[in-house]
């Protein structure tokens, strides 16, 4: 029997809060991204809400906002008014953060926003709320409240993916991919994420006991040694993410990744780029970096070279590698084209971010200082980009510190029997 | 030659900055009340936005909310959230304010908002926002800053207003009403203004040199008289009203009426509204009232007891009068039924206001302390609300000190002629 797309819709909503926040009675719901001035995103806002009062939910706050206007303010608000830090705003989330509360980000920019933007005036406003939202993110980064980023999808993104199609054939095209990504197209949605989130877990503890001292990577045009921190620590949104509150929760939906952080200075050769980066609506297409001593060294793009070249001279971190995910080829996120949004494109392929590391990445890594962190090997930067690398030619070794070789990935999926680490 | 509704919408939104608000250069602007969930409030907003970046403004900032969630938490959030102060909203604004921004309120409740909802639960909603509001709302009396209220029409509201259209067609009827109000119809709607405005300064300057000492009211089923303190000034939005920066603004379009503030303990009789008054969602019919030294010792309705009951009885001052209106039986803001906006149903007939009152109503009334201001005559309340007493059967007088009694208003008109205040 084939459900309507209001039933899938409502179990989708469910899927985010029961198995992506897994919500707590008492606890507040904070939704942000809330897209003004489309009456379908509304409806499925004021639909959470009822849902996580149905929960239990103290009060359900909503950041709403407008990619239009946040547009026309980036072309014609003055410089001064561009670099004034969202001082109130970030007070109200970190007041909100520190209260328990449950953050629902509603992830779905339009990848055409800020085509053709003035480079500084674009760089001025987000480098300006970076460093504003600064203590909140590393907060989430601390998992001191349960956070998820999850899509819906909306006409300007649905029109980007599908050009071909009508306004809204675009956006029931790209709710499907939602849907199908979220596994809400399976029989039992939460039993499937169960099952896929333990599977996660078994990759990680893996890795974690394989305890590499570097990862080889070799694919057409890719040749690359990731060094590893001695005190590194592979996490995937798996069934194992608890917020301080002793609540575990799903960081992303969907979610396919393992992740851990390269050793700052230990990154050595040459990547590229299996798929388009958009950066905040500009489009990167035949992405590719040198590193030495874990510096990028060289770079170039068929395209958006200039948004590459902004965010790689962010600042000096953001000449380096903060995160490397495995990803096998082929999953429920992959689609016949990119969905221009990273929280389907990063699960649809094995990738590396430029910029900040996660302090979790690394065994008491929370409780450390930025200094003991950069001594760890955990690079730092207010960026935090990635592009994708993986495909069905990628294979990657994984190499011990006694010098042994063994099969992590090979044509771009998880190794297994002997020589694997499966064989641990 | 008919203008378009594009280009009617397009001269409103220019009258609104460059009368209401007069935008000077440099200034921020803030738009308040623009609601989420529909796209043709957000292409309002947008046009808004556009057009004052090309006044010169350096940045507009726009708070978006939706009333159908601020239903829906009145209903479900729990009463210790519902009494949380809206804390960083509120310092976002007060700093707005002390920068100098003007602030645009497009005021477009749904009338049938909160109908049904729990008294208790929306009394303390709307208390917490009083309270934390209440030194922005004193900047904004003392004119602190540049502010307007105006409206646009949206569905919630126009179905309301016109329950026996179509959607489309009750948005297309609610505006058209709006344009009528706000002169958009007449050839040069600015030209229009600056006369209107002159006007109204010729009566409010009259109405200031007489200085009466009491108004006396004759309609059906009202017999009042309303005391005015010995400092009394009368006002209206008409071309002389400056922000403390020096800026002449209009803070209502439309604006109909001339007003001052009642001597609190001055006010004896008995008043009968003329028409429904909606509050938060409520309506209120039949009202009536009578006081004994300034303060509600008997009232009823026929409809809506509950809701009055919960106005009078917000605090001590809400049994007391706060301002009292002029305004022409027949104005530009009256239609064939009342649009249950205070906005528009205020400016189409003479009424009263419970609650706090305007400290610009004394002479040198925005430098007193809250004492002063007692002592001089003025009630304080955490509330403040309309109601109408106007219609063509309406006389008013005005007393003298000397006890001289001078005619006001007959039938529902500024009276004119000899023993009129045009032989003042």
């Amino acid at each position: 029997m084939a459900s309507t797309f209001e039933e899938r819709l409502d179990r989708y909503g469910d899927l985010l809060l029961r198995v992506g926040l897994n919500l707590q009675p008492g606890q507040k719901l904070v939704i942000s991204g809330a897209q003004a001035g489309d009456p379908r995103v509304a409806e499925f806002v004021r639909a959470t809400a009822h849902k996580a009062y149905d929960i239990g939910a103290a009060d359900v706050v909503v950041f709403w906002g407008d990619p239009l206007l946040d547009r026309i303010r980036v072309d014609r608000a003055s410089m001064e008014a561009l670099g004034e830090p969202p001082t109130w705003r970030v007070k109200w989330l970190e007041d909100l953060s520190q209260q328990g509360a449950a953050f629902l980000n509603l992830y779905a920019p339009d990848p055409a926003q800020f085509k053709g933007a003035d480079q500084q005036r674009l760089q001025t406003v987000l480098r300006t709320a970076q460093q504003a939202l600064r203590a909140f993110s590393e907060a989430a980064g601390r998992m001191e409240h349960a956070w998820l980023v999850a899509s819906i999808a909306t006409p300007a993104w649905a029109q980007v993916v599908y050009p071909e199609l009508a306004e809204d054939e675009a956006v029931a095209a790209l709710w499907a991919n939602i849907f199908s990504a979220t596994r809400i197209d399976t029989p039992d949605p939460v039993a499937a994420w169960n099952t896929h989130l333990d599977e996660l877990k078994r990759h990680t503890d893996q890795l974690n006991r394989a305890h590499f001292a570097r990862l080889h990577y070799r694919a057409p045009g890719t040749e690359l040694t990731i060094g590893l921190p001695q005190r590194h620590l592979w996490e995937s949104g798996d069934s194992g993410v608890q917020s301080k509150r002793g609540v575990t929760f799903v960081p992303n939906l969907p979610t396919e990744e393992t992740f851990t952080m390269p050793q700052r200075d230990g990154v050595e050769g040459t990547v590229r780029a299996t798929m388009p980066l958009n950066y905040n609506g500009q489009l990167i297409t035949g992405l590719w970096a040198t590193f030495q001593g874990g510096r990028i060294v060289e770079y170039g793009a068929d395209e958006g070279l200039d948004a590459l070249k902004s965010i790689i001279e962010t600042d000096e971190g953001s000449h380096y590698l903060g995160e490397v995910a495995l990803v096998p080829h082929g999953s429920p996120s992959s689609f016949d084209r990119p969905l221009y949004n990273t929280l389907f494109d990063e699960n649809a392929a094995c990738h590396v971010a430029i910029g900040r590391a996660y302090p979790t990445n690394l065994q008491g890594g929370d409780a450390m200082t930025p200094e003991q962190l950069a001594e760890a090997g955990a690079n730092d930067s207010l960026t935090h980009v990635d592009f994708m690398i993986g495909s069905d030619q990628l294979d990657i070794d994984g190499e011990t510190e006694a010098g042994e070789r063994i099969a992590v990935f090979r044509g771009g999926q998880w190794a297994s029997g002997p020589g694997s680490l499966d064989a641990l």
